[in-house]
């Protein structure tokens, strides 16, 4: 890890630390403690949780990193720990909605307590470990951002009432995107992964490798509702040689007729807006791999991968919407030329498995846990989304979920055999 | 079901109304919106939905009774009806915890609102049938009232930091009780039930009828703590030979080891007061039928059915330590002669299944849901507890639980053929 | 117990032992190692485990007896002991399908030699504690009996060609029954259970004693098919105000619409002879209580308790449609006057959970886990049905299931209070 | 799909038919009806399916591609497809236990009556497309005898008496092996997959194309059960941070303590001849991706990837310990420089996900389900094992199955980065 972006110099190391740290915060503004605390399945977090646990990550690896730190609150430190084996006994994961206590006002001061004591510490200057701990910290913070929307997202519309995040967030009209292209990515022994000059990123996204691309090419932009209706209505759902047999299994089990958030009229669909009509032309989002991969068998293409899109993806600037628009749905499509939304938007399911790259080393001690012990049964997503902070994203940032997993901003982008 | 307590004038009717009322909201003070909405288990519920259920039942019973009644929140309907299925569909009960909303806030208007316009009502003069409906959920209030007690405790006791409910809470120093003895009861055919004349009573306590009583004896007061520590000690939990089968299987796949809220230490318990040490003079609560079959059994006496348990009570005055005390927890038995503790303190598991009195009739309509479909796989307790109100036990009350609950205030009183 | 109709003479011991023992064997003539071995749910064994686990019932509680015994397989005490935990550990229950080993040959082999040896026993002479527990062995072969039809019913069944037990089956064709009408009981203090006098009885039936019972009516003759279609065609299984919650709950999990060997066009259901047209007259079978229950709810009445059923069967002989018929399915009632078809063709479903009655003792030792540890969650059934032996069966015989148990020959006869 | 080792006369043919399609017989020697029956897990297959279903195979894809056919058994159909969605409903995998009916017989009678009818068609001259599909029908058959023997191996595992699928199988003594040493293979671009040239492989093995190689060095030979003990005696099972984390969740829910078929004593193991000591000096096996991959992080190594495998594997001849030894373990490898064990005795797990290579067509039609359907969850595992056929096996087999697995002769070779 290089933390090269972060140092700049103190001042603004400090009003970068202060700046995400608040825009987390700035997430949860007018809901209540009683939003924030549920827990509407095992995979997603309370939000109070997401504020707490973010926090425990600089007092355990930042504040902790000195030893003769001692915690206010070490009886905390088994609530809020996520999944650091190391680091200690764990409170299980699906029983972080039973946590009333601390409240969200004591996670609130925690927050303010820390925050102060991480200040202090750049303020008096830091060694280049501590710094890029807390580059990763504030990596960590944006993640757990994004996830704040996602399962708040998942909360409200578990809700039967399907209340709205925010009522006041502004409706797109949008034109028809261009039509669909496939454009050649380069071919050959490629160079994939990120360089360790070029600034932050996570173990998994390392060492930069060669790799032998074979000929492909990818889809100009992402596919729409438009797109994807026509697929739903065309019986995707109900024909067995679409799907992956796992994915066959799911589609019969739970009954999978339609994204997670269409309703049943194919009409409206959920948003963190509440319930809107269903843009034709934005990119499909709220599907699984499993979806993803039925689709582009469906449109006889496939899903590109990582290494493709990587390729392709490193040409462009990162430039796109994100998080920082406050619209937090993907909008149409730009009409130009190239290889259009690779980053913002939707995440976009590859057809490469997580796996570590050639040479990969976890990062050492207890952080070493973060990304490495996840390399089992996920696919790699690529690009961010409109819930992703701009300065979060990179060309070889890996994202990564199970095949199952639908309530994430995660839609499409076809590739092919050339 | 008759209502002559209830109505002895619009008055005291509405006294009665706001001061119960009053009580279940006052249950709650202290405690924060996040405390009152997490769910530990599907048999518990949300403390907010204590709240906002009882209101719906003075809702939909009381002021939708009348059919020009039109609701504000006829979208709460869903959200709050618990099981009456005729009554319209029904937000799945383990599901409570996720109903962020309406806020804590809103229940409490919402209260206010429901409230005023049933004492409205009685105010203006209301027949006998909505008397009755009235009186019904003044009781629903209270048996909700204890549910919302022994829910918190459950809640509180699940979060791994074991906070209390109430710090200040009384503690009791305890005399050892007198010996246990046995009492004979009386035999031959005898009356037990409610008689209508006898003011309010469930449609399950009734019609008072004949039954026959073999000759037996009932101890005098319940099994304390001490003495359920012998049969913990002697291997009471090891040994097969105790259990009923169902009992043996449920002690071997959840690994019990001792009565529900006791420490693996056999020194301190989990309170509303939060960790204690187990005063071994109290009788003993928190357990199964299993577990008070298993004792009866190693202690060579076996529980008393419900005929024998009401004969015996209804000659003693309905008194003893109830939810007015504020201590929430059960007491020594005091020294006196003849059966102590009869009333309060614990609930008593008896020897008898749930099932209907011969010539049973439910409720007409709706409030037909409220007692006679849940008449499988449970037993009956009698008796109340230090978490119910005292003016809502009677000899007649009938409460019931699955064998396996251990979450209430529930314990042991021997009895023996003779 | 008491074993006078056992203890006639060597002789005739000797002769009942060889007779109901080899007709278990019977039983299973014309039935391939395979069609043995398949066990299609947990709550039903395999037809070879019914003939070893009676074997070793045999050895264990005969042979065993005498402390110089010694088997020659002791290993498979672990195999065949079904749920005597003081008998030391048990196979699991659900996994009695993967016991390949000991093959049919060999089980076969091991009752030649079990008989032998009992025979031997018998014919030297023995005591009267023996001969209890020769005749205990022997109602336990029967028991094992129709278990052995009942499960081998449900195995053919869930096989997707539903094979026939035995192909030449007869088949009857049934006229109407009498109309149902309703005959009124004994009322007041009634004496029921087995008297010491009455020769075997399980513990379970004991000891007699009084009961008081209200003015009620048993109807004259079970419920038909004809009359339960109606119930099917009116809704029955959609009118959530007919069932008990339990029952609702598994009706809509389950996808309950009829009973558990009907067809979808209620017009065939499955026998041990085969699919086979639903006659209309004969009494309806395979049904649950919580259907039973639901059934007579519907027709404005109510099941029997076990004592009213008990009392007006006391007054019948032992006489009716049992196994050694050889049709194994109900017939249609005879035309007479008085309670019908009270034993044989179908076991009744009663309003009584399975309780001890006042002053029950079970058996010393082990073998008091034969009856008295399943007292919890399961509902009396009385009478016998067309498999049960004929010498097996007497009125103040106990059955007892779990309320959503469907597999045995169980049905309804309505009952009503007066 | 080519089939020029097939291909070579319309005799050697079929002596090539009969001979693999008696083998699978052969391995049903002495084995009863009943242990052909059994169903350990819904993962393996009852003994007399696999003969079924291979025959099914054969009457399908070769007999059923002459659309003149009419099957005699047309509902065997739905019995004994595994999984082909296109070709019809299909019968539960988990209850595939339950089908008594047809008897062994009557399978023994379909496989001759199908085998007579194949061997016609052959004897009477065939097409390229259908002697293409007559050799996808031997090696299906041949992976089915492999899991005929795990199936049945785990069977008797699960028995709680372990009886030896056969008593007289050979033991063996065997000496130390070789050190292990590392040797460096190939790096840059390199080709793997199947050429078209080279004979049959299945779909899943092509195209052949470039993929680039790091960097590596393989192990000279697999992991022993003395190196492996080495790990469980370090505790390797209870420290987390060896583990992925979905690893970890197994190890702690199943209570993993040693490969699947080592008992407690970690002296002996269940093989297929019953219980036998450990040989340290023997390739360790039975474990999961998820415990050759947390052994290889505590070696301080990693799992080889499938082209570092196929790239070392292809430059030596397929020869090795194999079924047709019919010792259905593995031995201690041999003495001599290079790779040792690369095929037989033990599959080897692979670093890389199962998923497809670029440029792949599934087989059209319904065959396409064969293999593409499971590229999900899944790892390759590379090499053939002791109860491969040798024939069966080369470079470019791709092997799967989910990181859990255990029943399969799976072990492991160490790789490390150069």
């Amino acid at each position: 890890m290089s933390a090269s972006t972060f140092a700049v110099g103190a001042e603004d190391r400090l009003a970068r630390f202060v700046r995400i740290r608040r825009q987390t915060w700035a997430l949860c503004a007018g809901l209540s403690a009683e939003d924030l605390l549920v827990q509407s399945m095992p995979d997603a977090s309370p939000g109070k949780w997401h504020l707490a646990h973010t926090t425990w990550f600089f007092e355990t690896f930042v504040l902790g990193h000195d030893p003769s730190y001692r915690s206010p609150n070490p009886e905390w430190h088994y609530l809020f720990n996520s999944y650091y084996e190391s680091a200690g006994p764990i409170h299980a994961r699906p029983r972080r909605g039973l946590l009333s206590r601390p409240t969200l006002e004591e996670i609130c001061d925690y927050r303010a307590r820390i925050d102060d004591a991480v200040a202090a510490r750049i303020a008096s200057g830091i060694d280049e470990a501590l710094v890029a701990r807390i580059e990763l910290g504030l990596q960590h913070e944006q993640q757990h951002q994004e996830l704040l929307l996602t399962d708040l997202k998942h909360a409200f519309w578990c809700h039967p009432l399907h209340p709205a995040y925010r009522e006041a967030l502004p409706v797109q009209v949008s034109d028809a995107p261009m039509p669909m292209r496939f454009l050649a990515g380069r071919e050959g022994a490629q160079e994939i992964g990120h360089a360790d000059s070029d600034g932050f990123a996570y173990d998994n996204e390392t060492p930069r490798h060669r790799t032998w691309l074979a000929a492909h090419a990818l889809a100009n932009r992402p596919v729409t509702n438009g797109e994807y209706l026509a697929f739903v209505r065309d019986g995707g759902y109900r024909e067995a040689g679409l799907w992956l047999s796992d994915g066959w299994a799911i589609v019969q089990r739970e009954g999978w007729q339609r994204p997670l958030y269409w309703q049943e009229d194919l009409a409206s669909e959920f948003t963190l807006a509440g319930m809107r009509d269903i843009d034709p032309h934005v990119p499909v989002c709220h599907i699984s791999y499993f979806e993803a991969d039925a689709f582009a068998r469906w449109a006889g293409a496939r899903l590109p991968t990582e290494a493709e899109w990587e390729n392709a993806a490193a040409s462009k600037p990162v430039a796109g919407h994100f998080q920082e628009s406050h619209r937090f749905h993907p909008i149409a499509a730009p009409h130009h030329d190239g290889w259009l939304q690779m980053y913002g938007d939707i995440w976009e399911w590859t057809a490469s498995p997580y796996v570590s790259y050639p040479g990969f080393k976890p990062l050492p001690g207890t952080l070493g846990e973060y990304n490495g012990k996840f390399m089992n049964g996920q696919w790699v997503l690529r690009g961010g989304s409109c819930a992703t902070p701009h300065d979060h994203i990179r060309a070889s940032y890996r994202n990564f979920f199970p095949p199952h997993a639908r309530w994430q901003f995660a839609g499409i982008r076809l590739g092919q055999d050339r």
